[in-house]
């Protein structure tokens, strides 16, 4: 049986009339397919005449003609080009509403204002779809589904055009969010850019460690640096258009890192302990309030598994956990460098571990860790 | 067929004797059920009788006897009263060997140092094996396999104590890194007590903060935090051995974060961006340095497929994964809050990746994203 997700053919856009995307890079396309893909009529255009010919060869949509009339326009262009490129559109298109997806909000707005744009014709958005890498040749269509997409209005915008974006984001498959743009940028900086850069700077101590100490990372260090990966370029745009909300929070963090330093350069000091221990608190408090996979904040039960790393070995856990009957609300592999094993983390709702426990026994499964 | 792994007993142990264990907790207890499933007369013993009562029920080992001989004793106590309990098993059996489990190595052999114990027969461990949560009800003989267990060695000891030392860690199914204690503390302070803190502090800055901001928390801060959720007591006193070692580095930390704090305070200035892409490169630089799932640096290509979040759902990816015949290197599983969606995002290698994709897509299976 294939499940309904992926069998389910996409029915019909929400969009009346033509959609022009601007920029053909992976966010641009990816909009430009999930459109095509819901039979609208998707009009692209590019800097790059090969960008352009490229999207047009995926299947991403048409050039543009003398006859085009889009109802709406969608600009995918770098952050630092966004402000220019949509006042060009809101100039060329006086009928049209127009969007942006950058992944900042406040800069386009205050770009458009300066100059001198009709703002109320733009309602920007940021769909939150998880990595920003490469061109059209990376682009899909399923990109957004399931991502929040935030949608930033402000002061004069009539909600029928709020809802000609919402229609976008849900044609995409998104969760459309309404915040304003200031709201916006506060909330990324907080989940996205400020942790960006924690996580480089993190990733900056490795360099010129011992190989030998490099050598025993486990799982903690591998989480708390992946993001260390990402692609520089694009965050000094990022990172640029919200600076001043990162270095604030950055200036809190840095509060408490001088606080602890103190406390490590003084560790049997009266009351260091105590000090320590809040701190470390307050970080599980803080972790506790991040929404669960189903925006709850149940937690779940964890036990590891070990696996043999070979083809079809993670399957047939997996089968075996289906035939058990209980659900996987999260699963994580973890492995240890030069052995032949993997280590499957699962989660599960606290009530069922007890019996995938035993079962999993009971088949020759051994079992690492278990426990809350 | 059952894998080689789970089906294999063990057979027999490299130690010669009684091994004495002190302190019943998950390592402790993990342990003595580790070495009691090689056929290994373990002796139990613990502060608390009602601790060493369910250790025993657990079938770990056994209660002390006079005539009690061990030539191995492993002290697997809290870090801040290792020393004096290393100290006291020293003097009561001269003619074993000692080794304790504790996550800091300089502070038990300096302790030892003060306390004018025989040091030629203390050997520090250091068993790396994920978690360190709960008591003996949660301890597994299977825990410390394909883990490092570091072995810090000091002067003065023959290479046939240390050669028992390695024969415990095999026994257990770890793999034996010798390192000083010096060298441990320094790496561990790296690779995991700095990132457990730089974690801590990040997730603090999400108390506070609004829901709404919260709520569009994706897999970078879940992975930037997740281990801010450990235990403040232990970690209290793991950072407490490891002092200085730790605000050293926290050090580095800071003045990186100054000068990140600075450019975004002027982040038009000349210099600005490229001071900026600098440090996010110096990131990407770091986090290439962690090892791979086999202790290499070879890089996997990742895909990410749509799976209906339904008991089996998952297995059947992997399942046919196996059947295309494309060896899965890692896992990891994506959630967005209010959909019935998990994203897999999958790694194998670079050479599969273009078939794996075709095949999967054959078989209607929604490819969200992928490309290096």
């Amino acid at each position: 049986m294939t499940a309904a997700l992926h069998a389910a053919p996409l029915t019909g856009s929400r969009i009346v009339g033509e959609v022009r995307v601007v920029g053909a890079g992976l966010l641009g396309a990816s909009v430009a397919l999930g459109l095509r893909a819901v039979g609208v009529d998707v009009i692209l255009a590019d800097a790059s005449p090969a960008n352009l010919s490229l999207a047009i060869d995926y299947g991403a949509g048409r050039a543009a003609r003398d006859t085009d009339n889009p109802t709406l326009i969608v600009v995918a262009v770098p952050p630092d080009v966004t402000a220019t490129v949509l006042a060009a559109e809101l100039a060329a298109w006086p009928d049209a509403l127009v969007t942006d997806v950058a992944s900042v909000k406040v800069a386009p707005l205050e770009g458009l204002r300066a100059l001198g744009a009709d703002v109320l014709r733009y309602i920007g958005s940021h769909p939150m779809a998880g990595r920003e890498r490469g061109g059209a040749i990376s682009a899909r269509g399923d990109l957004f589904i399931g991502r929040p997409w935030v949608i930033s209005t402000h002061d004069g915008i009539p909600a029928a055009q709020v809802s000609v974006i919402e229609g976008l984001a849900l044609d995409l498959g998104a969760v459309p969010i309404l915040m304003t743009a200031e709201q916006h940028d506060a909330s990324v900086a907080l989940v996205s850019h400020v942790p960006q850069v924690i996580s480089s700077l993190l990733a900056n101590r490795l360099n010129g460690a011992a190989e030998s100490a490099v050598g025993l990372a486990g799982q903690g260090l591998r989480d708390t640096t992946r993001i260390a990966a990402s692609d520089p370029e694009l965050w000094v745009q990022v990172l640029g258009a919200n600076s001043a909300t990162v270095a604030d929070i950055l200036r809190s963090y840095r509060d408490d890192l001088d606080t602890l330093v103190g406390i490590l350069d003084a560790p049997t000091a009266p009351g260091a302990r105590r000090a320590l221990a809040e701190l470390l608190a307050s970080g599980n408090a803080g972790v506790a309030r991040i929404p669960g996979k189903h925006g709850t904040d149940r937690r779940f039960s964890q036990l590891i598994v070990m696996v043999d790393d070979t083809p079809g070995e993670l399957a047939r856990l997996l089968t075996e956990i289906g035939e058990i009957g209980v659900n996987l609300e999260d699963l994580r592999l973890e492995h240890s460098p030069g052995v032949p094993i993997g280590l499957a983390e699962i989660s599960v709702l606290p009530e069922a571990e007890t019996r995938l426990v035993a079962d999993l026994e009971a088949r020759g499964w051994r079992i690492a860790q278990a426990g809350a």
